[in-house]
């Protein structure tokens, strides 16, 4: 059975879905588009034999639309999949969940009152390779309780209208979910100190900044959050328990020796990085569809937490205080504890 | 536009691209499944929706089937290649290509007659990432020309069925294809010398073995084929020009540090090690076929080179002497020296 | 010309520093040996053929030493050293300078007053191959201005004795000295948070630490302070700058690959880690002696940053603050900027 | 007790070793230096306070020599070797100990019937860390009874007065010696395979050249010999057992990052990549003389089986045969195997 998939959002990463979807990923169709710029969609739609829908809604209330993937601009996310969880349509919505935690625990409660899981939230790097391995090392108990976790996240550069924010909400996301699941455990605190800005980049951008988080458990982290470090596209994450620590691997690459150098490539971009865990968020995402189970993906309940733990971030770094994230006790319906 | 492929052999790998066909690669369907055990067939076929052809004649003469897959005991794989060229269909055909050069000989005169390539031969590590990146580096001139190439293929154990013969035509045959396209180059002679053999195996099988390669153009070769290594599947290749060299990494895992040690996984499973390349090999197959275009894979003329080569080395480790290998000029239909 | 040493302290350090003198060390002769209990001092001084002297003070005033070495109890550190200045010989002095920071002001006072270096303090990393090369790379401006420092000291194990304060005090101190020089900076404040401690070793003890520094220029320093981590002593520092960074190496060790892991050696012992730099502080530090030169090394001035540095950290931690460094201006006598 | 040291050659080796045996190695003491350049003797020996003596035999001769360096002329060792062991005096050869085997066991019968072992011969690498590691993890049977070598010795270039028999008799001979010292085995045959030469040196010059050794007990070596590999002075080093190998480290060195690259430095001087080494084997030679116990490095019978094989390698490479060394049977007085 091909699962049909309708896509809100055309832009960059939503027509890269759209590819995944087609040329990657088998058992699925995209077979409906939208977008606020309508020729932008119809540029998507024809390149995969899709229809162009007027508008969100319509396109997730389409008979031939079995799921939907929400790739829009991040404030009209809540929209959608509250949209789609009315409609009982599956949803795997790109992070943010949404904005604002008030408006991700709409989508919780409309997704518990339906009764069953229909949101996945994009967090791809619980889908890596290396995160993987990292998990089956600390489930495995080999380095013991894990008690410290340092992580580096650097881009060589961002565009001018990234701002000091966005260092939290859209690039220490990421940690924010996939440590969350790492350690099965909850972020309960931030706390951001800012070295001195690098002078390669804009005056407004505080950058990089030393993010600091506590979990339930006592576990500490820190995150060196760097955007324009120059020289490549490179995620560190090492966690150390009281027996022994795992490292993630840096991407395999040939080693080259010349002129009294060995050398490898470092990636400069981020898609290269994650495309494998991309892949294999969709294709487990469809087989699951498919299979017509629950989503087994980041649930609407871990997009709450990040939104929370994000936003907790912010005012960290704005207040220059130890933020504690505010957070509803987890409903037993998310199972788990983080 | 669907590409649907039969395939001839139902054993191990016969199923495993089945289920790649089926799950991993977009575009291509597989519509029929033979093999000279008809239960098997029938249980493979089942699994895909597709139905079972009585041999491979019926298969290939099939409407429904547009290309096909031979998966077949080796001695069988020249006859149905030769049907396929005569039906004019496409044909992905395991290694080898056929057992003798005699055979691989009328393949690639049967596909010049018929005047367009239709034969791909499955040698993948053509399509893994690192001996791709090993390639981009010798093509860019950056280690210079290419003087000595070192090897290793080890294998943790083989069964008791595998002999001494089988060290150069079923596993050295993978590194003759690989490094007759890293270097664009051909192989001119090999010799082949044995250490005592691993006390761990067989009495019959001379295990480890050191083989020497020539090329046309002087690079000399040296691979250690080790089958019984006990410790893992490890490929190694490092290409050393006049000025650096380049080396396969290892595949990416975790690091962990515990008890003294730091240590990473060494793969025990040839398949995790090349399942990447066979995705994509097959990936690749299915566009081009589907695009219309000819396959850009390992040709006839490198199934045959192969065969001449794996049977020349073999020659040399029972005669103990160099052995020149015996190849007929390289046709221009084939393009490329090597 | 021999340069004739005189070792106050016979403990495990001293009798490691007596025999480096004698066995590694050329140019250099232990004359002179005390120690609090007589008994170790006898043992000592009589394996390199030196006499005892009945306290410090005797043994600085002996026509037969032209140099002090101080490796006595902590706490008796700045007489000692004090004692040496006042009679014009030159002294190392192992870390701490002296325990508080009125004890070491009075030494840089003296040595002021005495007009030319006499001191040098026993920290040794500078000495180390790897932060050597890290320098070399920071001031080559290859990687930029550095903004963040992430490192990692982590001894397997420490006795019972071990108190919370230490971490800062005895371990972290190492830290503070080579930050201090390979950044030419200097730390201004430090705060210190706490993951809940390792199960596995004692209540009283707070490990491990995360101790978070701030200096003059506005880099950022992260240390994870763990002294038992179990599986080794492991020494981690990463720089990272405007354009690049550079990270300090493992120790060399060979790579063994057995039974599906690739494995080296971590060091359990901090002995082996540092005897090279050992080896070099004193063939450096008995090298400017024999020139006439002043010393090099780590100068009183160092000693007494370090100490006001490392008491700061002890109070961050006991108050959970963030705690700015109470440093005098730093007088021209000891040139640089840290 | 210091032990006066004479030194015979007083070019760049000599000189090394003697500011070796002055500034780095305790216990000893350089007392006298000849040189067949009566001016570069004068100023070798002046700089260390040493006296020239006329030529070797009266150098050997003289009452404050209690042992002597031979760092002359190959061809000159042999007899400045035996002159030493009619003195009845300890003797440490640069490699080799004899341009001939004749000589080289006339060295050997001379030792013998002197009765005690005095010869010890320049082979640094045994002394090397890593080397050391290795033999220790083979040794204690972690990976098996050792099967097949596979080594790389580069250097970055040589002058053009170096011809193709040097690769064997000046640069091969050091991993001779250390690969039967490694293995505790003896090396029985020798084979040459010439790659096509690198076009960036000597049209005399056969470079690279690919040795191939065979062992008594059936372990297969190669060894690439490259000595204008223009990268870096590399050595490189891996040992396959029946359960595992175990593999030469690289020197450590910090990891930089930089413009999409993560690069390390590559040695370009062998002086850096063996100092360590160096210093070692003269150390624990003066300790031996110093102790009164017999020298402990390589033998004169080291020296004997070195000179032998590189010997047949030469003719080897010269013949295009596999050439078998033509060694007498090991007397008991050299105890061990090899």
């Amino acid at each position: 059975m091909t699962v049909r998939v309708g896509v809100i959002g055309a832009g960059w990463i939503g027509r890269d879905h759209i590819r995944r979807l087609t040329e990657i990923v088998t058992g699925a169709q995209v077979t409906a588009v939208t977008d606020i710029d309508a020729a932008r969609a119809e540029v998507a739609a024809a390149r995969v034999g899709a229809r162009v829908c007027a508008d969100g809604g319509e396109l997730i209330a389409a008979n031939d639309v079995d799921a939907v993937v929400v790739t829009s601009w991040g404030p009209t996310h809540a929209e959608h999949v509250l949209t789609a969880i009315a409609a009982g349509k599956p949803v795997f919505c790109e992070k943010p969940l949404a904005t604002t935690a008030e408006d991700c625990l709409r989508i919780v409660e409309a997704e518990m009152t339906h009764g069953r899981r229909l949101v996945q939230v994009g967090f791809m790097r619980r889908y890596d390779q290396g995160y993987r391995q990292m998990k089956q090392v600390i489930d495995s108990g080999r380095i013991g309780e894990p008690l410290v976790v340092h992580c580096a996240h650097r881009n060589p550069t961002v565009p001018e209208s990234y701002h000091s924010d966005m260092a939290a909400l859209d690039s220490a996301v990421h940690e924010i979910d996939v440590l969350r699941w790492l350690l099965d455990d909850e972020i309960v605190s931030a706390q951001v100190v800012t070295p001195r800005s690098t002078s390669k980049r804009f005056a407004h951008l505080k950058d990089p900044q030393i993010m600091l988080f506590e979990t339930a458990k006592g576990v500490r982290i820190d995150l060196e959050m760097f955007v324009n470090c120059q020289y490549g596209y490179d995620i560190q994450c090492e966690t150390v328990g009281e027996e022994g620590l795992v490292r993630l691997p840096d991407p395999a690459a040939v080693g080259v020796r010349t002129a009294g150098q060995h050398s490898t490539v470092v990636l400069t971009d981020w898609v290269g990085r994650f495309v494998d865990a991309f892949d294999t968020e969709f294709r487990e995402w469809i087989a699951n569809l498919a299979a017509g189970v629950e989503p087994t993906g980041p649930s609407a309940w871990d997009g709450y937490a990040a939104t929370v733990i994000s936003n907790a971030t912010v005012e960290a770094r704005q207040s220059g205080r130890i933020v504690a994230t505010d957070m509803k006790p987890r409903p037993a319906f998310y199972g788990g504890t983080a």
